[in-house]
Order: structure tokens, then sequence, then C-alpha cells
């Protein structure tokens, strides 16, 4: 069988991107080794590219009262709740490797109630869901909720920004059919050499 | 009754925001003549604002098969699928602008097969709410429905992006409780002088 | 474009109708300056429309511990979980008229968790559309909330009687494509002279 | 145990009632043998129940293409899908007898689509069922399929509007805790004598 | 009109039946007067037949705290919400029975918050549908709540378990076709002889 | 931090289980080098033990129109739409074994649709995922669906009922917190040494 597609559309080549894109890209694979498909889908549309990795990076790698891997910890319940194929893949591989941790991932994208995690994260992705699938409904008893497992009213911004973002990044990703790359199905699980 | 807040977080002063930030606003304010409530709710977060609007610009301000007004149906149907209010109200009195039509975002947000719009335009809302509300069922049928209605490759994605960059923006709203300005509730519903 | 129609049902004229029904249309029409189009659609079948309407008398008209604007409150948000255009746009109108308040009928509509309305009437619109949307589920605490905030036994009935007659009303309006009078629209959102 | 209420409200005495509604109940119980408590637990409030009469009288004893016992199949189905435990139990019993069939009001109430019915009354079901569940997404197609099984325009409205009503029948039996009458469990199950 | 098939399936003679599961058919039928149709349409595979009538009578003929018409309630009230003909039909008669009780089965399969069963029964139900139709969701608090009543933790397997076992069960019938034997709609409704 | 507990329940030791049971165990440690939970977890109940490995032998193991990697599949796929933890991870190694994939068990957990599988093979889990989550509405059609991708009768009662079987077993595993073996995680996923 030939490698399928990553994507619905036409994905560019490297060298024919905006210098700041491949720049970008370039600075990915020398981190981790390989070009996430997301990176190479999306700079089908340059603008696009752009504000979707500026908005990211304002969100995943924020300081505050959030680790790393608890931002990962909301993609990946999100993107499980949504059934994006790339992003539980791919955010499972940046999860296990921050959380050092090699069954959270799987854990929390099938269901965070049953996951190896505090009860704070669990209030925290409670939140992350509710945002997710019913964020019409979110009133001031769901932000005591979070706060009363000491989350910051910055904090619950961080939460619920994160899900929405991967609310668009997962309908993006099955839009467009993309496909995470083999690597990440592994990252994470073994120890690294 | 005092007026209610606009958002449940800080608002920040105009004075007190980035140049280029404030630059924005005062555009808009210009042009609209009056700043809407999401971009001085937003502004709490300088970068997040930057990323969201570039975002916002990239997709609906693009050329391509798609009118401006078709591109605020899909924000408004969308928006009221998610039940968020500003982006109803909001979008709602742009649609009306746009297409000329003092009657065509109440329908659209309550029910747009019943909007007086055409069948190409039913089968690009039926499209966009599929991403909207079930994009892990794509599949693709729903790209060959939107294509008998002549759309192209790069319409969809436009269809499908606008309607995951509300899902985000909805959320976000609905997040932090953005209330919509009053002036949008009649704003293209009666003739402008 | 030509006029879309207002029902897919044949549309009586006035003067083909039965003596009291076309007595309660021009009331109707004396008082409002125009003749609502469930009137005219509805008379489509006479028998049908005098039990309709008396129900609706009935439950609207009643005195008891609703104002006027509360029970449109529970038409208008029942109307919106039901995605029923008519209803929206008719009692949306009817509800910013008996509330002196423009804005209310569209964040009604949308999601009644973030309209300026008291606490109890969140509570009346939790009850109602539990009653509109899953009737089976409510229980003696569901009467022990709404009487928390002062209603009685029979303010309840009206509430939820309110919700399962316009349960019926939203049904027959998708069901026949009711189309709401261009009026209602802008009816309540300018001062009237 | 003593008998439970059939009410969550006052049931009026027959000698209190208004002669109107007395007349009407007594007719009731010289033909059925028993008082039905839709009809006692309703007149807690005479307007209300003159105008639910009168709508029920319009829709079921219409002449048209619909036998009596299929009106009385689309309120079992539709009742079933609303969970309410009088209108299953009750029209159960009226649909048993008019059918001749002790089976299918059983059938019925738990899945059409395996009743012994025919492709005629399963295509009637499934659009009753459409403006009972989801009545904003009923579109020309719908009207097609049951038109392809014979049915007219009129026939339609009645389908359509029987199931409006009975969402209002089934919302108010849910609201008020209305018990069936145990006679309907056994009624039309075995030969009458 | 001629009987219609109890199965999608070939349905085995009894002759040609393996000897075990002839044996358990005549057993049956000596006890209840007639072959209920699971078993003759389930024998068309006999390894899954023993399987089958094996995790069955382990879960609805053990001791413990709950009686044999609980466990067959909350058969009657899993099946309900799943829409199986076969299970509502024939369990139903099987707690009538059980429960001595002729409405009780109507009750339950209905709406099991307006049956005339106990607190603790409610509460039995409660959480069994939870098993039934939202599994991954159960938390300590659902344990909790039922431990209220009394059950004990062997207790609460069994409710998960039943619920669990009949999860499987009304998906067979569902997909064959199950029809439920005439037997039983009256079974249990009138005094035996 | 400590180990968590793989069963809500007490788990039995070994040596202390029946011969028969602790047998089927020590054989299964053999083959696969571990005791996956699932067989120690429901040894708490033997005779539960002994129908459900019986009837997942009978389904699993059997001869016919599908390979062994298309029933793993059937079950990752609706044990990923009943979000069981325990099913999508043991479940999934299996498959990875069986299709000597590494990356089908992930792609078929989160979305069939766009999994590496061929039309027949998503026929075959369209049809499994409808006898998951909506055994009710399966009609003659989705039977003509699956039989044009060339299944037989015996194929699709096979399909069908390991989704009825794994429907059970997911609410089991979700009923007492059923926990995956560390060891399945990794399985499948590297070349065996």
């Amino acid at each position: 069988m030939s490698t399928p597609p990553i994507s619905r559309y036409p994905v560019p080549k490297l060298e024919d991107l905006p210098g700041d894109i491949r720049a970008r890209i370039l600075a990915v694979q020398e981190k981790a080794g390989f070009v996430p498909n997301v990176f190479v889908t999306l700079a089908h549309r340059p603008d696009e590219f752009r504000a979707f990795f500026a908005y990211h990076d304002a969100l995943m790698e924020r300081e505050g009262g959030l680790s790393k891997a608890e931002r990962e910890m909301i993609v990946v319940a999100t993107s499980g709740a949504n059934d994006c194929l790339y992003c539980i893949v791919a955010h499972g591989a940046i999860l296990r490797i921050y959380a050092k941790n090699p069954f959270v991932a799987d854990q929390v994208a099938a269901n965070y109630r049953k996951a190896d995690i505090t009860p704070r994260q669990k209030a925290m992705l409670a939140f992350a869901l509710k945002v997710a699938l019913d964020s019409a409904a979110i009133v001031d008893a769901d932000f005591a909720a979070v706060k009363a497992q000491g989350f910051s009213d910055e904090d619950i911004w961080d939460i619920g920004a994160i899900a929405a973002f991967f609310a668009l990044s997962n309908r993006m990703a099955n839009l467009i059919g993309m496909r995470p790359n083999d690597e990440f199905h592994l990252l994470g699980r073994v120890p690294r050499k």
C-alpha cells in the first residue's frame, strides 16, 4: 500500500514557502527530528498558518499556573471528545514527553475521569470539556468549581482558551483530513536514547 | 439598572494598550462609529488579540468564491448553533449590512433551511454546520455535495475554516461572557442616514 | 426577488373566513397595524384556529404571578431552543414591547443565562426549557428550585403550560414554514412614534 | 399502599365543575365506563380544558386520509419518544381498540420500525417523529417521502398537527405527573364482553 | 396477515438442536407453557446461546440484596431506554409476575421517575440507566448515591452488570429483529387461573 | 505514586480461584507473558467470568468471513465510541498485532472514517457503530449496505454480535474501573524480539 496523503489539499514544498514559514518549519524539524504534518499542511494558506501558530504559541508557551503537561492534557482531552485523530496522536506524544508518563495520554484521550491525574487536573479537564462541548452553558458555578481547586481567573482563561483554540484546530484537521506523522504514535512511549 | 459588564475579565483602557492594538481599535472606531466589544475584551491578552484578528482577517477579507455576505452567513449560522449571543448579534448586524437585507440574519441564526437564500447558500451552510457540530463525520460525500453547487476546493476550505474559526470565537465569547454592543441590535435594520 | 410564501399551505382570504375568525383577525389588525401571519396561515383550518387561539389566550392573558413580559420570555426562550423562526421573531417583538427593552429578546433567544434578567427569571426559564426539551425528567427538585424563587404552584403550571403550548406552536410553524411578517423584525427596537 | 395521586395539582370534584365540562366528562364516562384521568386533571383549569379538548377533537375526529387507528398510532409513537406514561398507556389502549390488534400499541411505543404495520404507516410515523423531535429540520424531501406513500398535503398537515398537539399533551402530562387509569393497561388486550 | 417472522435469521427446529439446548428449551416450555422466542432465535448459534443463558442465569438468579422483581425492573427500564421491543414486552411480563403488579412494567418502561416504586428502587434505576447510557461518566458520586439507599458494593455490581448484560441483549434482539411471543403481552395483567 | 488499583472491586488471588478459571488465566499468561487485567478483575465473580469468556471466544475465535484483525477493529471502534479505556488500550494492542500495523488501532479508536482500512472495513464499522449506538434504528437498508460490500448474513451476525458483546464488556470495564495493564500500551507498536 502506498503512503496515504497527509491532507485533502495540496501540500507545499518547503522551498516554495515564504521565508518566515520555512524558518519556523526548519526550527521545528531541528528540534523534533521531523516535521509534524500540521506545519506543512496548514502552510497551504500562509496567512492562516501565521495566525494559527501565533495563537498556538501565545496559549501553549505562556507562563502561568498551568504546567506545559497540563496544557497538553487539555488538548488531548478535548481532541478526544472531538474525535480528532491528528491532535490525539500528535499532542498525545507531546503530553507523554512533558508528563514523563507513557500512559497518561491514552487515559486522557479515552476518559479523563479514570486517568492517573490529580483531582485538580480532573476539575481542569471538566471545565475544558464544557467549553469544548457546551460553552453556552458555562455559568458562575463552573468558574467556582475550578477556583475551588486553586486556579486563578487567568488560569481559567488559559484553560478555556486552549479548549477554544483546539476547537478550531480539531475542526481544521478533520476538514482537511490531516494525518499524524508515524513518529508520533511511538514518541514518549519508550525511553529516549 | 446599571450597565452590565461586557466581560468577566478586566477590560483594558485604550491608553494602556500596545500601540498596534490601539491603532487597530481606533481604526475600527473610525469606520464603525463605535468600538465593538470583541476588540476591547480580547485586548486583555494582547498576543492572543493579535493572532485572533490576524486569523479573522485572513479568512473574512480573503478574495475568493464566497462573497462577504456569504462569509458572514457562515458566522451567523454556526454562532446560532453554538448559542453565542455576541456573535449572533454582532455578525448578524454585519450580515444585514453586507447582504443589504434586514431579515436574513434573524433567519439564518434561527434556521438556515427557511432563510431567503439560494440553494447554493443552503448547501454552504449545511457543510459549515457539519464542521461546527460534527467535524469528525465529514466525508467525501460532504465535499461532493458542496462542489455540486459550484464551490471550488479553496472555497470549501474557506467555508470550513470560517466555521472552525468561529468555533473558537464562540467559545471565547461564551467563556468570558462577552456582551454585544447595544448598537449592533439595530444596525442594518433601518436605512442608514 | 418576489415575496416568499408565508406558508406551505393555502392561505385563505379574509373574506372567505367564518365570521368569528374574520372578526378576531380584524381586531388584531386594528391593534397591531398589520395581521401577524400566524392568524392567516392557521385559519386554513378554522376549528384548529379557534382551539389554538383559545389556548393561547387562556395562558398568555391569564392573571397571576407572571408578568406579560415574563410569559413572552418563556415563549422566546423555548422557541429559540426549538429553532422556530416565526416564534422567535414575532414573540421577540412582543417581548421587547412588554419589557420595554430592545435587547432582551435577542438575549433570551440565544442564551437566557447571559440575558439582562433577574435570577428569578433565569430559574423560570430553566424550568421552562426542561419542560420544552426533557419533560419526562421533571422531578420534585425542579419544582423546588422554582418555588425557592417565589413562584407558586399555579405560577409553575403557567410556566410549564406555556412551554408546552409553544412546543405545539413551534412545531406547527416549522411544519408549515410559517414566515414572520417583516414588521416584527424591527418592532420594539426603536421608540414608537 | 394507598392509591397514588393522579396529578401534582388539585383535582376538582365533578360537582364543582362548570356545566359544559361536567357534561363532557359524563359523556365520556357513559361511553368508556370510567373517566380517563386526563379529563379530571386538566379540569383544574377550565379554559385550558376547553381549548385542549377542542383541539384534540378537531384533529382526532377529523375526516380525511388517516384512519382513526392511524391517528392513534401517531399519538403512541410520539408519546413513546417523549416518555409520556399517561399517553402511552391511555392512547395505547385506544389504538388497540381501533386497530383491533392487541399487540400494535406495545410495538409502536417501543419501535415503530419493527411494528406489524404497513410501509405507508411507517413513513407516516417517521414524519411524525421528525415533527416531534426535530421539527426545524423538516424540508421538502420529508414531504416528498410521505407523499410518495399516497398521503395528500392535508393528510400531512394532520400527521404533523397530531404530533404537534401531543408534544403539548405529553409535556402537560409529564408536568403534572398525570397517572393513567388502571383500566387502560388492560383495555383492548382481551376480547370485550 | 400471515404471522410475521420472529427473527431475520433462520430459526432452528427443536429436533435439530444439541441435546443440552433442547433440554433447556423444553424445561422453559414446561414452566412457562410456551417457548419464549429468545430461546429459539438465539439457538441459531449454539455456543453463543450457551454463553448468553449462562450469563443471564448468573445475574438474574443470583442471591443477594436485589429481589427478582428488582432485577427485572432494571431489565425493563434499560430496555425501554434502548427501545428494545422484545425485552420490554417479555421482561415486562416477568416483572409483572414477580412484582405481582399489573402496572409497574408499563410505568418503568416509559419513565421510572413516575413509577409506583420506592425511592431506593428509583436510585437503583438511575444508576442502571447511567450504566446503560453513559457508563464512561460513572464516578464515585454515583456509587455513593446508591450506597446511601442501602445497596452494598456487591448489589451495585449486580445492578451495573444486569444493565450491561441487557445492553448486549437489547442489541442482539434489535439486530435480529427478535419478535416477542404474543403470550407476553397479556401475561401478568390478569389473575392467573 | 503508588500503583493505582486495577478494579473498584476485590481482585482475587490466583490460588483462591476455581481450577478452571486458574487454568484459563495461566494459559493466557503463558501465551501473552502477563495476565490481562480483565481476567483477574472479572474473576471476582466466577460464574460471570465463565460466561463472559465463553461468549468472547464464541465470537472472536469463530471461523467466518471476518479476519481476526477485523473482529478486533470492531472492538476498538465501538470501545472508542463508548470511551472504554481498558478495551481501547488492550484490544488496540491485539489489533496492532493481528493487523501487523502499528497505527491502525489509534486510527480506528479515534475515527474509523480516516483510518487506513478498506471501504469494506469502513462499511463493517459503520454497521457495528450503529449497533453500538442506535441499534433500534437498524433497518433493512443497513443490512443491504454491508451486504453490498460482500458480507454474508452470518458475517453480519458476527459484526453485530461483537458490537453487542462489547457493549456489555465496555460497561463492565467502566463500572468497575478496570485498568489496562501497562504492557498493552506499547504492544504491537515496536517489532517483537
